[in-house]
Order: C-alpha cells, then sequence, then structure tokens
C-alpha cells in the first residue's frame, strides 16, 4: 500500500494539470460549438490541436506501461493521471489516453503480431486513427459475456462473419479505422475458449454501421455508441489475434488497466462536480442565507468528500495490487473498484445537480451530461450485479472451496 | 382515510385504460417519429388525432373539480386517473389533461374574471390553444420563490414587463398562446404580497422565446422548457388576475391539485417501468437463470412494488385530505409527496435501467427519458429539501409555537 | 381502500388513548422498577392492576373478531388501536391483547376443539394465565419453516415429544401454563403436511426451560424469550390442534393477523420514537441552536414523518384487504408490511437517538430498548429477506406462471 | 500515501495476530462467564493473566509514540496493529492499549509535569492502575463541547469542582484510580479557553460514583460507563494540566490518536463480523441452498468487504497523514474516519446479524453487543453530525474564507 505520488508523478501531476487549465477546460465550450455546427458526425479542429499542443508537450501515451511504446507508467503511476484526465469528458482524447483506444493499443502491444503492430497499432499510437471493440450484442444478456452469440467461421484463410453488436463506442466517429471484433468461433470449445478477437478494418464490406445509440438523449458525437451489423464481412485468418478461443484470456488482460482508468476518470469527474456544487452552494441564497448554510447541503457535501476518498484509495490500491502482485490476484479489488466508481461519481453528480436546480439538468452545466456518462459505466464491461457476485464469491472462497461452491449451486 | 374507487371512477378508470391501451401506447412510436421528422417545434399531427378521439369518448378535462367546466371528479376521483395517464410521457394532453395547462386553466376558473374566461379559458379547456407559466428565474435561487426580481410595473393603464425566466414549459409550442407571468410589482409590500401573475399573450411585442432548455439531453419537444426574455413588455393592466401583490395568494391555490396529479403521474410511470423491469427479468438469462433469479434482482422487483404502493397511497391520502380538509390543512401531506412520489419513481425507473443492460440507458426502451423527465421533479414546483424543510416545521410546530422557532433562528 | 376511522372505531381510539395516557405511560416506570426488584422472573403487581383496570373499562380482548369472545373488531377496526398500544412496550397487555396470545387465542378460536377451547382458550380470554408458542429452532435456519427438526410421535394415544425450541416468547413466564408446539409428525407426507401443532401444559414433565435470551443485552423479564428443551414429553393424542400435519395451515391462519397486530405495534413506537426526537431537538441547544435547527436534523423529522405516515397506511391498506378479500389473496400485501414495518421503526428510532446523544443508547430513555425490540422484528415469523421474495414472485407471477418460474429454477 | 506495511510492522501484527489467536479469543467465553460470577464490578483474573502474556510477550504500551515510553510506533505502524485488537471486545486491555487510558497516557506523556507524571503515568504505563475521562455532562448537548458547565474554582491552592459528568468511561472499575476531570475554571476567557483539565483521584472525598450507564442492556462490566457526581471535590491546585484554560489545547491534542483507534478497532471488528457471516452463510440452508446463495445475501457480503476496505483505507491515510503533516492539517481527513468507521461497522454488524437469524440478536454470538458498542461511537467524542460538519466546512473553506463564511450565518 504504499502509493504516495512519487516525485516523477507529482511532476507529471502538475504538467497534466496545468495542460488541463490552460487548454482542455477553456477547449469545451468550443468543442461543444464545433460539433453542434455541421455535421456532428465528423472529428472537431480543437480535438486535433488539443492533440498537436499535449503531443508537443511530450505527454502523450501517458497509460501505455510499456516504455518502447509509451510512457512506461505504472497503474499507480498512470492513475492519478486519468483522474485528472477525467475531469473533462474531453479530457482523455488530448493526451491519446481515451477509450476504447487505450485498451485496443493494449491488447495489440501484448498480444498482436508483428504485422498487425505495424499496419493498427503504429497509427493509433501516433493518434492518427481511432479504433473501436465489439463485444456487447443486442439480443442476449450481455453481463454474461459467454451469451456472445456473433459467429466467426474459418472458410479457407479467411473468417466469415456475421452478427449484430451495440455499444461499439467511437464507431460513429470517422477516424475509427479499426475494430476488434469478439465472436464466437469455436462454440465446442470448453465455455471461455469459445471466443476469438478479430481485427476488422471498419472500411470492410458487409461492416454496417446501423445508428449511434443516445445515452439519456445524449449522442456523445462524434465519438458515439454505435450498433454495427456484421453481414458476411471476410478479413484474412491472420487478423485474429494471438489465437483462436482466445478471446476471453485476452479479455482479462485487457480489462485490468482499462477498470483503473475508467474509475480514475470517474473520480476525477466527481471531483469536479463537489467543486461545482461548492461554488454553487456558497454563490446562491435563499431564505436569507447561502444554501451551504440550508438543511443537509453542507452534510451532502461532507459525505460527497468522504466518498471521493475512498474511492480514490480503494482504486489506488488496486491499481498498487496489480503493479505489485499482479491482476490475478487483485481480481477481487478491480472488480470492487469497477462497481464504487461510477457509483460515487453518480452520487456526488446527483447532488451536485440538485443544488444547481434546473440549470443542473440543463446543459448550461455540464452535470446532466456527466451523470448519463456515468450511469453507462455501471453496465458497461460488466453491471455492478456481475462485479458483487465475484467480490462476494471471493470472500467465501477463504471458507469454502470452489468445489464445495459449485456443489452446493 | 376513504380513498376506495367507486364505482364511478373504477368505471372511468377502466374507460382511461382502455384508451391507453388501444390508442395511447400504439401512438408513442408514431409520436416520436413525427417529432423527429421536419420541424421538432412542430405540433405532431397523432397528438391532435388523439385528443379528438378522447373528445368524442367523454374524456376530457377530466382533472377540472368545477363541474360546469369539466369532469367534476374531486382529487381522491381524479387521482387514480391521473396515474393511468402517467404511464406515458404522451398520456395525458389527449384527455386535455397535461401540465402546465391544467393549473393555468384551473388559476382562471378560480381567480379569473369574466373577460379573462372568455378569451383564454375557453380555448383552453377545448384544447385550440396551450398555455405557460413563467415563474422560476435564471439568476437566483428559484427554491425560495420570493427571490423573483422580474419587474412588472404599471404605467397608466398598462403594465410594463422586464425580466428573465426560464424552465416555461410548453412556451416553444407554437399552440402557446397565453402565459401567465409571476414577477415583483409591490417591492415594497410584506414578503408574501410583493408579486402578482399577470397574463401576457404569448405574441406580444418583447416577449423573446430564447431558447428551449434541455433535459439531460431530451429537448422534449414540440413542448420544450423556455428561457423566456421578457424586454418592455406591455400589456393592459387588466391582464393582472385576482388583483396586485395576490401571486403567492394564487400560488399555494394553483399548486395542491398540480401536487396530487404530478405525482400520481409519477406513480404511473413507475408502475410502468416495474412492469418493464419484471417482464426484462423473466425473458432474459444469464450464467443459466433468467435474470429474476440472479443475486439480488428479486429483491430490487419487491422494494419497487412496496415503494411504489406506499408513494400511492400517500398521494391518495393527500388527496383525500385536500377534498376533506382543504389544502391548508393538508399542506405538510402534499408537501410530503412532493418529496416521495418523484424519489420513488427514479428508484424504480433506475433499477429497471439497469436490469434492461445497455437497452435501458438508450432510446429503444422509454427508461432513460422517464428518468429524466422524473429527475426535474425532484426540482420543479420547489426542490425536495424545500419540501421536507416544510414537513419538518409542521411537525415541530406540534411542540413548540411559530413564534419559539423563528426566535431561535 | 376505505379504511377511515368509523365513529365507532374513532370512540375507542380515544378510550384506549386515554387509558395510556393515564394509566400506562405513568406505570412503565413503577414496571420497571418493579422487575428490578426481587426475581425478574415474577410478574408484576402492577400489570394485573393495569389488566384489571382494563377490564373494567371494558377495553378486553379487542383484537378478537369474533365477537362472541371478544370485541368483534375487524382488522381494519382494530389496527388503529393496536398502533396505540404499541406505543408502549407495557401497552398490550394490559387489554389482554399482546403476543404470543393473541395469536394463539385466535388458534383455538378457529381451530380448537371444545374442550382445548374450555381448558385453555378461556383462562388466556379472562386473562388468568398466558401462552407460548414453540415453533424455531436453535439448530436449523428457521426462515424456512420446513426445516423444523423436532419430532412428535405417537405412540397409541400419546405423542411422544422430543426437540429443541427458542424464542419461545414468554415461556419464562410463571403464568404461562400451555405452549403450542410445533413439530414434525408426518415427515413422509408432502412437505407442507408434516408438521402438527400440538398444545403441551408447560409443567409437563419432560419441559425444561433451558434459558431466557437476551436481545441486545435485554432479557425483556418476566416474559422472556425462553430456549425449550422438549425430552420425552408426553401429551394425550387428542392435544394436536384441528389434526396431523395441518401445521402449516393453522401457521397460515395465525400469521395475517399477528402481522397486522405487529406491524401497527411498531408504527405506535415509531410515532412515540418521533415525538421524543421532535421535543429533545426543541429542549436542547448547542453551537448557539436548538438541535432542530443544525444541519440535517430537521430533514430526519420529516422523513421520519413520511416514513411512519407510508406505514400505517400500507397496513391498513393489507389490514382492509385482508377483512375484504382474504389473506390469501392479500399475501402480498401481508409480506410487504411485514418487511416495511418493523424497518421504518428502526429507522425512525435510530435517528430518535441519534438526537438524544449519549442519553438515547442508555436506558434513561426508552429507545434503546425500542431498538432491540423492532430490530427481532426483523427476523421473527420470517426474516425480511423470505417476505421480500415471496413479493418479488407474487410481482412476477403477473407474468409468468408458477411453473415456468419453477422450472428456471 | 505510503502506508504499507513495513516489515517491522508485518512482524508484529504477527505477533499480535498470533497472540489473539492463542490467548485472547480463546479468552472471551471465559471472561464473560467470570463478569457473570460473582460482583460483576470486579475486575477478572483471565485479564490480569492476559496482561501478564502480553506483557512477557514484550507486546505492551504499543499504542505509544513516545519511545522513552511505549513502543515508539507511529500512527500508521500502529493502527494495523489496533485494527487487529478491535477484533475482540477484550483484545485492546491485555496489550495495555484500552481506551481511555491511552488517550490518558498520552495526555500526561505531552502535557503532564514531572510530578504528574510520576504519580500517575508510570502505574498507567505499566498497567497497575486504570483511568476515566471525565468531559460529557448530561445536561447539555455535548456535541457542543463549550456547553461544559461543570466548575472549578480556584480557591487558594486547591480546586473546588462541582457538577455532573456521565459516560465516564471505565470509572465503575475498582482499578480505576485517578481521573481528568475537564471543566469551566475561566468563564470570561474567549470561548475556547474557558475550560481546563484536572488530575482528580477516584478516592478524593465527594468523588460520587452515581451508577452504571448501561449501553442498550449492556452494562459493560467491569469496566462500565458511570454517571459521576463531583460535590465539593477539593484537590490541589497543581492537579491542573498544562496549565488554567488549556483543556481545549489538551483535548485537540488528544483526539486525533484516539481516533485513529477507535476506527481501526471498529474494522477489526466490521473484519471478524463479515467472518462471522461469511461462515454462516456457507453453514446454514434454506430452500434447499446454502444462506450465501439466496437472494441478495451474497451481495451483502460484497458491500461489506468493499465498505471494509475503504473505511481501512481513509483511516491508515488518515493516519498516515497525521505523521507527516500533523493533525491540523489532517483535520478533516480525522473528522473522516469518525463518521465513516463506526457507521461501517454497524452496517456490517448488522448484516451478519441478519444472516445469523435469532442467534444474531441474542448473545450465542458477539454480533449484537459489538453492534451497541458501535452505536455509541456514532456519538462518543462527537456525534456524526460535527464532524460532518467539520469537513463540510473544511471543503468549503477551498471556496471562500472563514470570515465569508460567518458572516454568512
Amino acid at each position: 500500500m504504499d502509493f504516495a505520488y512519487s516525485p516523477k508523478v507529482q511532476a507529471l501531476r502538475e504538467r497534466v494539470s496545468a495542460f488541463m487549465e490552460e487548454h482542455v477546460y477553456p477547449a469545451e465550450a468550443v468543442f461543444e460549438q464545433q460539433v453542434a455546427e455541421g455535421d456532428r458526425w465528423q472529428p472537431t479542429a480543437i480535438m486535433e490541436q488539443l492533440k498537436d499542443k499535449a503531443r508537443e508537450a511530450g505527454l502523450w501515451n501517458l497509460f501505455l506501461p510499456e516504455s518502447e511504446y509509451g510512457a512506461g507508467l505504472s497503474n499507480t503511476e498512470y492513475a492519478p493521471l486519468a483522474e485528472i484526465m477525467g475531469s473533462s469528458l474531453i479530457g482523455a482524447e488530448p493526451f491519446n489516453c481515451s477509450a476504447p483506444d487505450t485498451g485496443n493499443m493494449e491488447v495489440l502491444v501484448r498480444y498482436g503480431s508483428a504485422e498487425q503492430k505495424k499496419t493498427w497499432l503504429e497509427p493509433l499510437l501516433a493518434g492518427e486513427i481511432r479504433s473501436a471493440f465489439a463485444m456487447t450484442e443486442p439480443g442476449v444478456a450481455s453481463s454474461d459475456a459467454t451469451n456472445m452469440q456473433a459467429r466467426a467461421v474459418r472458410e479457407g484463410d479467411q473468417w466469415l462473419i456475421n452478427g449484430r453488436k451495440w455499444w461499439t463506442s467511437g464507431a460513429c466517429d470517422p477516424r475509427c479505422k479499426i475494430m476488434i471484433f469478439m465472436g464466437l468461433t469455436n462454440p465446442d470449445a470448453p465455455k471461455h475458449q469459445q471466443h476469438s478477437m478479430i481485427l476488422v478494418p471498419t472500411d470492410t464490406p458487409g461492416v454496417k454501421i446501423i445508428r449511434p445509440l443516445p445515452v439519456f438523449g445524449y449522442d456523445d458525437a462524434p465519438h458515439g455508441h454505435a450498433e454495427v451489423l456484421f453481414e458476411n464481412v471476410r478479413v484474412p485468418y491472420e487478423n485474429v489475434i494471438l489465437g483462436e478461443g482466445r478471446g476471453f484470456e485476452i479479455a482479462q488482460g485487457r480489462l485490468g488497466p482499462g477498470r483503473i482508468h475508467h474509475c480514475m476518470r470517474s473520480i476525477g469527474m466527481a471531483e469536479r462536480a463537489l467543486k461545482l456544487m461548492c461554488q454553487r452552494s456558497v454563490s446562491r441564497s435563499a431564505f436569507g442565507k447561502p444554501l451551504a448554510r440550508l438543511g443537509g447541503n453542507l452534510d451532502h457535501i461532507a459525505d460527497s468528500r468522504m466518498e471521493i476518498n475512498m474511492a480514490r484509495l480503494l482504486t489506488l490500491n488496486a491499481a498498487y495490487m496489480m503493479d505489485t502482485v499482479g491482476n490475478k490476484v487483485a481480481a477481487s479489488e478491480i472488480a470492487q473498484i469497477k462497481v464504487v466508481a461510477p457509483n460515487v461519481a453518480l452520487r456526488v453528480i446527483d447532488r451536485a445537480i440538485q443544488i444547481h436546480g434546473g440549470a443542473g439538468v440543463s446543459n448550461d452545466f455540464p452535470l446532466a451530461y456527466w451523470y448519463a456518462m456515468q450511469r453507462t459505466l455501471r453496465l458497461a464491461d460488466g453491471p455492478d450485479e456481475v462485479h458483487r457476485m465475484m467480490v462476494g464469491k471471493y470472500e467465501l472462497g477463504k471458507y469454502v472451496s470452489r468445489e464445495q461452491m459449485k456443489a452446493s449451486r
């Protein structure tokens, strides 16, 4: 449990914070305006400018622990930076640190072939293209990932892919050139060896972006959350990553750091919501007193502070465990933060909305949008329920064997 | 506490339910499509058709207790009908029972002059025009209504109105021909006699609809929640309702029934969310079991049932008290339902979202939209905090006098 | 949903309230003192005096719907009286309305033979003796009643009883002359026909009161919650009630009214806790203000009022349904109040404790004792979990058949 | 945030754990029995034996950061040991690490005169005597410590003390030879300089132990929580600690470490409750499944794990801040854990009670007793409300000055 910010991390925090203050926060309104004008589904000029600035500032690919490709930071070191980036919905992309690209790049770094790295990892690392991850399906309960039914069938030296995916975030963005498709390839194998990950270029014939899915009315343009139909899509057999039937193996490796990133960003968003709540509560008055002095408002502020602090420490500790004992031993801790962080963020944001009154649910403040985004994180990458179940089982595992538990089902 | 459904009410419930099943639910998708096509801010054909049908079916103006104008139902009698209408976001307007028209019509029935009734009440009752209520302001904490700053100054036989309002719901709809403006007219009078309500036709020069305010990402078109600028607006002095400085007096009379309506609609929405939750939980499976059998899902269903039942009984009891002992004696009960009903609806809808997975936050189900709408009800007509404060003070009033309490402030 | 207090009920409420004010509340300290002095496990003189007074006042056996034996009140009529009695831990016994005697008397009224009625019902109705109900067992999870293992085996014209029971409330009181033992008699019958209820006089050889079980440190003397060992106990075969294997059938009939009683008493206790909370909050000051004006205290008072009101309405509605459509149709409603009422009481009492500071957890106020007693009600007669499960299943039953649900287990 | 367990701490943890397993847990039943037999208010033989063993094992006065007197451990180093001790209600005293002695010893170490140290600190460090802290008063809201009214008036070279204190824990134990009395000495001084701490030997004439205050139904014998009357008590003027009017100054220094101790013990107790909950949930069955597989039980286990982990990290972080930046800068963090730790413990224990059924509220398991003890910690040393207020104000202080806040009151 040594997750003090080292001098190196402290220096990076200061640089990232300064960048946010100087460039990102002021760009939020510009970004919103550029999206609102013309075609919502085209990349914005402002984001490309931010990327240029961050690249110049040497704040690039900070998420990547592999130092030959990225910043070489451990999870413990990167987490405090992700928190800062998370304080803005446009805060991660300037640093080339936004999901789902980060996860996809990690997959390619760890499991990609030389060819795959050259073709897809390099432009992703350079921020020239973006990517998507096609896993969740509309037709089944995706909380149980083994429910996935989209098929990829080997035909000679090709895969023939058919199926429907959704929540394929980022696929609406024209910069998205590559998708990692996960689907059923080996239906007769043991349960967790039936699925594979296959690289599918977005422009492959048969790949159809059906529609962007809104989240509480927000389309999240130009990123977007796509429903994607794969209709007789053909890609070379070599596009499979790591090998047939190894989809879940890769997914496990992919998810750990991704959760740290997501959770720290949630905490960063919660921190900013708390800041807005405090500022509003001292700047508006009712019944002759500032809002901060009325009823339980101060308690809500205090509860928010406590919950944020606890969520941060829990996440840092999970990051520290991942760095020191590995994702597998840290499985319960990773599941814990996946439940805790978005729920804390939602509670804090909801309190902030309430203290802002009508302004809180409108778009004059970012709170309602943040709420919508955080709400999806109680579902994305597995719903709360699945992670809670895992934490509970892990706990019981201290007292009964896995076999005894299964027998009692 | 006699709020059994009388045979008359039971018969009406059946007729309203049948109308919803036959006409309204099937129209939801049509309505959505008509709004999406062309100009979002024009009324839809489908809604006018629904109104025709409801008028023909004799299900019209059910909300109005005054029998010379409407159905002549008591609060206790109307409440169960409002619940049914509330199960659809387009469920009240077909019956000419939607906010803010209902409240505005009640104001005109009770406090309007003969002339005001003829000019504005009659077309409203006929469903030919719609109306808005301009009270909340962006520049102050509207939780304290005495903060209102928009001014109306008498100049000869006219009012000169200046100020900025928002959350003026319905003002974006071109059918909205009349607004009730509430503003400061008598700044030197005692606190609750400083404001008046004045009728302002929407097409009066100087009335500027600035923009529709979105709620989360929903614009609620073609109804919309407008920011309205009043810039040197002039209307005849006779447009004041009831008299100068009597705004709060009218507001008190207006709010009671409105809260019953809103709360019963919230409960109707919660009921439908629970239905969706149950249906989803038995139709999808994960880990080899229907979702209903996993973890705490069944508990969430049970909790929803209990919370809905309690909220309904509380609201019916408040309606019954309004009918039997009057709004003033029922003040605490009315405040209670204002806190309880939207919060229950939000909890139930949120659980329903969770069990729907990604579909729940999208627009494939109405849940996220409902959530957004219910969320505003924790703020509209006074935030939870103000109503909780009133309930608490009422309770303390059993043990100390109002004077003692004030002295201790 | 007509549960207005009729004039008859209103008159009874006033009489019971007056009796509580005049006799019961002042007797609380006396009772406590008499228990503290001498043998805790002897009945107190004060209680016998209270009983005499209530009998004289004609406030006797109010709980019994059968008019030949008792007051002939419906559940809806008795509920408001039970609430008042529940405001004191010694409030029900003076009226001969305390558990478990009420349930036992109902069993005898409905299912007892003429002989059983004469021997046991009559002295119970007269308040000359008390009784106990021996069902829960220490060795199994009693949440599943079919787990019961204590055996009664027919040997000729006798039952031979062996087994261990606990939470046999009242069995420590020397006035307890009769127990209803429920145990396994027909292990080969279908699941809910394996158990019988048998009358066992407390002084039968082999009946051993092992110990009183404390509840959060309180022994609840002289009533007490006994662990009872049945060691080769022999009673006549005729002591079986209604017939062999009909234990669950009787239990179902017994539980409905018992739950209304318990829940209304919980609500009465919560009401009194709220009263204490209000009084304390206006009579003590900190930081220059009465406690009621500090932080979220007023919100806690308001929340308590809302929760109590909802719990009361829910319980009255369940009582009304029992009276009008019967226990079976009202099964979900009865389960709902069993969850809601004690939990509401616990929350209200806990808030009251908090506002009393150290005094709240001591015995200077009754709050901590009340908390302990209410806490057991989340377990007694089935834990929350079992009732929530029933409510949830009932809800799902609207959408899938019982068979489909079983198949999916 | 470096609160990894150093090798030194890790070694101590193992030794303390081993001692608990070998000596303390097996002694719990013996302790309970020795208290139950004979005079409850006499020290037990078993505790003295445990102390001897711990002293021999070199596990003595571990709490004391001053190495000339104690173990010389920092807060960060001692916290993990306090957690282990906290897993038993008799777990701290064997190591001479129990409240209120620890706080009293710290006061004497830091602020005591040479004479005071010799007379009282030495026997306390040796475990030969015990001590009490007389601060809270029955007549006022002690949440506001400046309400304290007990008086100490200088008369020549003596203090004349009059007043009533309660919750003077440990004062019922005959080994308690010395009390630190805190009372009003300088009523005309500024608010936080009016009170002093004065050493009062328990056997001083006029010191009257009125009664032990029970907590729920537990008397906590032989320790006990005393109401103490000071009636014309006279002690030498030199008995004042540090100096007149410096009571609050000392109290501030005393409270920081005390809170770490209390909170870590709460966490230790929560951990053991979780262990009991898990063990019960896999060893009992209902409806054909182990309890762990029913409804939301697994969720309760998971939530408990998450809450405990967060509370621990928050407390360790507060300890680390106290060690590195001092109590003053860590004021908000210390207030945070004071709210969080007992509430988490209560929630976990309550869930454990529920899964134990009736056994949970009885004394067959320690859960109900633990619940009662933890419940007091939401009041002792300031109620939750006061600490939440401090956290909230600290947060607002980032945006407005203390003066602005005061002005707005």
